[in-house]
């Protein structure tokens, strides 16, 4: 009946834009996430690097992003190129299609994803912190967002190969976190570590983030965001199963964030004998990834429990990458995104019979190995021709002042460089 | 007819869940409020019990708070005893039982109430800041957020005594905020006030809060989850009665809120000759909490109007706490939610004719004794196992460090410890 | 049929609170970016007038202000007068109207509209800010929200004159920035620069703010919010043609951010060399600000067009009126909300040819004229009876004391007055 075909668009619209809305808000969560991980030296460069890149994405991805990752033929690799970002439905279409016609608005569908995707670059901002060049953070962040993200992201959202193959990613563990960890984490190594870091003796120094109350609530953002990450990835509310799906995701969202906190607040107590607050909010949010592959099918504890592995992996992580490795990555991101990311895909065949370990293990290969190998082109080039390290005395005195021209607190004295 | 059920299904599983992910976000106004609050030698700790309340809180419930709170027979004090959360409908059940059937998805009514229990636990953290170890604190998180909470929680809104007599407490003026506020005045009580804060020849010394729009962000994050709290608690969106009483609910949260803060400025401006904005800021929840008990029934003006008592009788009562009862409450909890709370409770039957003054008395004293009294042994059992309060050298150097291992502001040069 | 009836007008109902929650989180934004644009002395005050404002504009728009703006005559310029805001929709009358009726909760619609009217006085506290006494602003409130602005609100959405003229501006560019920034202007000439500001010689002196984190988080909470007040304005959702307008609305809304942000960007590094933080932020506001007259015409390209005009626009109107006028307005609010208001409304004519360039330049000058003129008035009179600017010494040591007897970071050295 026509009328219910009025409603049951709407609901669903409504569903995506709100949820949209809540990603978006993601960004923030992520500015100040890192504006409080970082020293105040570096503070007006991070949020600048934060609203910019949630800017360019919505540019790049409305210009061509959308078209790569949605417009192209079934089971490819490559996908078609092209512009913008195609039609709106018309009501007479929609109302003539009846039950298989699309089922929301386009634009509807478009909002949701373009705000996706600055979730992706926010994973390397925080990673490369304190010591990039703004511009080659720029100019890597359109390659990422208009190139790099919408061809990974056509081979399952977009119905590539690894859709072809099964890979089950709901709201993008691999495809978003995984991917952001490799861009990350190939920056990180490109740039090196901060002065200071690692002592000449392989001793590594802690950098405490000068404002955790900006850290704590970057974490509360990013949890509520998350609902919207996750919860409007079922892409339809309307009936009685999506709505209970629609439900089971919100539960479960937030009982992984709960499980991955709760775990990391024990590890961390046991290893350092003190309740580490950026090592909780990294289970938080450890929690959060690990869920975001699969948060439809596991019960409330076994949310919870996925959240508790991805909570004791990250900090395990952490300590590994910066003492082991010596990868300097001043948020953690790296390993909050990418390994537990990974996390987040192995765990999906527990709870859902239709997915595969190989073929998840294949898929975490195949982001990571793509973006990670065109990652490393695009900071290599950069690095040859404009350069991605401020020079030592820029990043001695801070990167504020030479990038923005200003302090991010300019009154208060401060103890330290 | 099939269509309608699930369209309205999934309207109000929608409408619970967004009301959920905003009283979420409280978690985050309560932590900002507290942080902002503190000293900044003690804001690390702040941050890190709001969190992991938070977290716990959402655990406990999982585990046992909701199905004590929800599985009981009718009309008891004491209620059953099990673990985790249930079933979810299915489709064809609310399919086959048309209007009789649950309206919304088992598992967003689990969300929305998940999400409540740590709003009480919130409460407690500000009344016993600057002293308390951690771990104290955390134990009786678990204590509270999977017992002592859910039992009362049981009496009205899971359908045991207090709702056979009529209580009538729309979204727990008493069953949340009163009871936080009771567990409050224990803990400040077995504490003791912070050192300097009461002086040898009885001076009451000012400690005032370290980052006022910490607390100002807190304050309006709190104003916002509002919605969700209350509009959420009308259970049903999907009819025009019941829409029109979840608007009703949005206008008189927001208008006694409005009141509130009026209110409690022209009192402080009054009383003090300047506009304290720590007042203002307890008037606004003042009046969100005053009107919370029964917020459908009064029209935009009375509302305002109930915010308006709320907001005159905050800064008062928090001067007699603090002034004449010496209970040191560092951000004014006990009378925001407690002095408060109980006005709301008995402002009910004068726009609900349905509620009597009686029972609503006999609610709150319930609610009080019960949460008070299994608080305190909760807290002298702490008191002597573990102990509650933090050493006088570790108190003078602020918690930060010795529970957290950093410090919240590490870069700022501060003028007092 | 009565269960459609039922579900069209619960859903636009929901869609209508939910972006009002939203509009009412713009009221945290505006508070977070003045924070953070002030400097530390003047911080406390900000944040009062913020919340203050917003609490007035919800109990002076509820008494008087609703009635002005929507209970009047269609056509004229003098509305009527009265209190209060009728009453609630019967859900027998609407099921007995079928389709003509009103299809959401009338409380919806008053809860929409009461949260909008804080944002034209939000504008004002920022350009008014670090001299203006506290009561003098907060008088200047009760007028500006119970008056100025209902009765030129009623021109347009009430159905007054301009509207009945054709007069376009769909979440008010005009009705709400232009005229924020009107009485914003008005109040900044009566007021004078800050002591400092503009050397003798001419010297114009930058005083930076002192949170950029704060001002950073407050541009992300108003951009989020922002989806709400263009969002909301289609004032339905229940089918598809409105679904559809409102997925337009969201996508256009963000593009245009996004598209301010990135020219602002550009500008402020061709101009000054820098990546210039509150610029850049400026120019993501003044892209929100130039697409809220005509959000759902215009393609998402267009969108971010119009958005990169309003940040190329706001740069130069900074810059001119801070060296070239030398009005002294310290976060550039008569520049985003005014100058770049004025450009959205007449943007307007370009995508919908519904609107013409005379009528809606009428119409900015008409709001100009109207709000500048009653706003002088309001400001000379409180010049000559009460005062409205703080005394030099007060300026010098900061209002915050002498307003709010309390810093906003007292334990914090600050290394400037």
């Amino acid at each position: 009946m026509e009328s219910i075909v009025h409603l049951s668009y709407a609901i669903d619209t409504f569903y995506f834009l709100i949820c949209g809305a809540l990603v978006m808000w993601m960004a923030a969560g992520f500015a100040m996430l890192e504006a409080g991980l970082v020293r105040s030296k570096n503070t007006t460069v991070i949020l600048t690097k934060n609203v910019v890149l949630f800017a360019i994405a919505c540019v790049m991805y409305l210009l061509i992003g959308y078209y790569i990752m949605y417009s192209s033929s079934a089971g490819g690799i490559v996908p078609n190129f092209g512009f913008l970002i195609g039609s709106e439905n018309s009501a007479a279409d929609i109302l003539a299609g009846g039950d298989s016609a699309p089922y929301y608005s386009a634009r509807s569908d478009f909002f949701f994803q373009v705000v996706f995707v600055a979730t992706a670059m926010s994973i390397v901002s925080g990673a490369v912190a304190e010591r990039m060049k703004l511009w080659a953070f720029v100019i890597f962040c359109v390659i990422l967002t208009g190139f790099i993200y919408p061809v990974e992201g056509f081979w399952t959202w977009g119905g590539g190969w690894l859709s072809a193959m099964g890979f089950s990613d709901y709201a993008g563990s691999g495809i978003v976190h995984l991917a952001g960890a490799s861009a990350a984490l190939s920056g990180a190594i490109f740039l090196g570590p901060r002065k200071g870091k690692y002592g000449p003796k392989g001793q590594v120094n802690a950098i405490p983030g000068a404002n955790l109350p900006l850290a704590t609530l970057g974490t509360f953002i990013l949890w509520m965001g998350w609902f919207g990450f996750n919860g409007g990835s079922e892409l339809k509310m309307s009936d009685i199963t999506s709505a209970n799906n629609v439900a089971q995701v919100f539960v479960n969202t937030n009982a992984a964030a709960a499980g991955g906190l709760v775990a990391a607040l024990i590890v961390a107590t046991i290893l350092f004998k003190k309740a580490d607050l950026t090592m909780i909010l990294n289970g938080a949010l450890a929690g959060l990834v690990a869920i975001t592959a699969g948060p439809s099918a596991p019960s409330a504890l076994g949310a919870t429990l996925i959240g508790v592995v991805g909570g004791i992996i990250v900090v395990f992580s952490i300590i590994f990458i910066d003492k082991t490795l010596k990868i300097d990555d001043p948020v953690g991101a790296i390993s909050v995104h990418g390994v537990v990311g990974t996390w987040g895909l192995i765990a999906v065949p527990i709870t859902n019979p239709d997915a595969s370990l190989g073929v998840q293990v294949l898929g975490a290969l195949s982001i990571f190995a793509w973006v990670f190998a065109v990652s490393s082109i695009v900071w290599l080039i950069l690095k040859l021709f404009i350069g991605i390290r401020v020079g030592e005395e820029e990043e001695y005195e801070g990167l504020d002042f030479i990038e923005c021209g200003m302090e991010a607190y300019p009154e208060f004295t401060k103890t330290s460089k």
